[in-house]
């Protein structure tokens, strides 16, 4: 496990590190939705940053796997609890946790998720265990404020795009942030060092949010992977749906707001009638431009950072990749 | 705050301590509830078992404070999620937090509270921070398989006592007992004291949770502070109904079950014949003797801790009050 590893490489490591880990048995209930969850697949793209950042560092990633295990269940646990509150019943094309078991099922294993989570981050390297598990507490509140924003959103008529933007960053980018900078820790950086690489994280979780974003309203659905048109469908108050409110005129309003509180419309109609809105409004080149200066943000952090050149390629990839860019 | 506390000091240590806690401001939905859980109030036993623990050890109680509302928060967590699961209207003759709020809100407020726990755990003293937090983490953990084994009681007909007791040495003990011993180690206490200290905690809590279940249906309601068979009224498996179930006659039997499955039995009518049951079959000596049992390991364990005496007694006059004995 020594030297630097690809990402592929890495994705194995955390693979087979979640796989080794003892969640426990008894009882079922408590247990089988744990497994189930951490065993439902995702990209885990948090560990793997915590691998990466601390390869960054040394070329020894194995401090870094017990704290990259804990945010990928800490992650897990905010799906499965999200999932009560929005009342989902699919994720990654399975059943979510309370439609497969029940709702009380669904909270306590999550509670008992968070736990785990912790049971992992405690054995983070010494010399850093207090930095570590401070930064992973503060990183989990502000998880919780973002969700709990995301559903004061759902109550509002309209949300200005600096109030969305920190909903994003607390809801998605700062559990990036901290995969990074955790790992960096773990490797014994400098705080300078591995706070360029949160900042890195911060831009980069908030370029791939509002990719999430575009995506679902302009993806090609068999590369994204899912129907697009759902957030549209749902009123979900995306950024393009932000943007579009806020650069309309009163007659594109006038259609928005129909759009928004009209039964009437089948969703097909709807989704196709929004998109001509947010084509008019040229929406598209609003999300990417904003996509774009996230990403140079977080190119410009990432060049800052004092490791070798060649290992910051490796992370750069990593986020084409992520970012789906073809340069 | 040097030297030996009383435990109505443990208590004001505890209240201003948990008053001076900053727990957050917005969103105020994540928040409030998570105030007012913690301000509800509550007899704060485990905290002060905390205090009380270190204070054996040690004149200086100042280290055992975060951990202690470690453990305090903890718990009202505990409370919160339990009673979304037990579709519970009141606490404390308060109303719970998903009917002040709504569900999404408890379940989301709890998970902050268990971050916050943990924000206070890991200013646990250096010296045995992981000690102490694998502790808390073990019995997290317990807690939760207590309250899924409490759960899957419901749906079953009938529970052995040894079931029973594990069921609440899980839900209950196991925090009592880690109260105390995470006290000891935040005093530097040696891993055999603090262990004689858990044993204690342990048995002491079985003791508690029995004398729990027999207030419930014998307690005199003003001195109980809420109205009597609630548990009988409620079908819950409590040692009682354990105990009877299992000493009962084939005639008994059938008016156990009669009780049990009938809807005709107007709410007192099912308390009242249920307690006769209950005293056919002598119960409460059955209960008395059970408690009785651990409440004098608890002693035994508590008496081969190597502390000064006069510290002990402190202890032994807590438990006294605990178990309502006038001895």
């Amino acid at each position: 496990m020594n030297g630097m590893l690809n990402f592929e490489e890495l994705f194995q490591v955390i693979q087979s590190s979640l796989n080794e880990l003892e969640i426990g048995s008894t009882p079922i209930e408590l247990y089988d939705p744990i497994k189930y969850s951490l065993e439902a697949g995702g990209k885990r793209i948090r560990p793997i940053l915590t691998l990466a950042a601390c390869n960054l560092f040394s070329d020894e990633i194995k401090p870094a796997i017990a704290p990259a295990l804990a945010i990928e269940i800490f992650h897990n646990f905010t799906l499965l609890h999200d999932d009560i509150m929005d009342k989902a019943d699919l994720r990654r094309n399975m059943p979510t946790v309370h439609k497969k078991w029940n709702e009380n099922i669904a909270i306590l294993s999550g509670d008992a998720m968070v736990i785990k989570a912790y049971q992992q981050i405690i054995q983070s390297p010494a010399l850093n265990l207090v930095p570590i598990v401070e930064l992973f507490n503060k990183t989990a509140i502000e998880v919780c404020e973002g969700q709990q924003l995301d559903m004061n959103f759902e109550q509002l008529n309209s949300v200005s795009e600096a109030d969305y933007l920190e909903m994003i960053k607390l809801k998605t980018s700062v559990l990036v942030a901290a995969s990074l900078k955790i790992g960096a820790l773990a490797a014994n950086a400098s705080e300078i060092e591995a706070s360029k690489l949160y900042e890195f994280g911060l831009n980069l979780g908030l370029a791939f949010q509002l990719q999430d974003d575009y995506l679902d309203t302009f993806g090609n659905t068999e590369k994204f992977g899912k129907i697009i048109g759902g957030d549209i469908a749902a009123n979900k108050k995306t950024y393009l749906l932000v943007k579009a409110i806020e650069l309309a005129s009163n007659e594109d309003l006038i259609i928005i707001n129909n759009l928004l509180s009209e039964k009437d419309y089948s969703r097909e109609e709807k989704i196709a009638n929004m998109i001509s809105v947010f084509n008019k409004l040229d929406i598209r080149t609003v999300v990417k431009t904003k996509m774009e200066y996230y990403y140079q943000l977080a190119m410009k952090s990432l060049e800052a950072v004092n490791a070798v050149s060649e290992k910051k390629k490796n992370l750069i990839e990593f986020a084409e990749k992520l970012m789906e860019r073809e340069n």
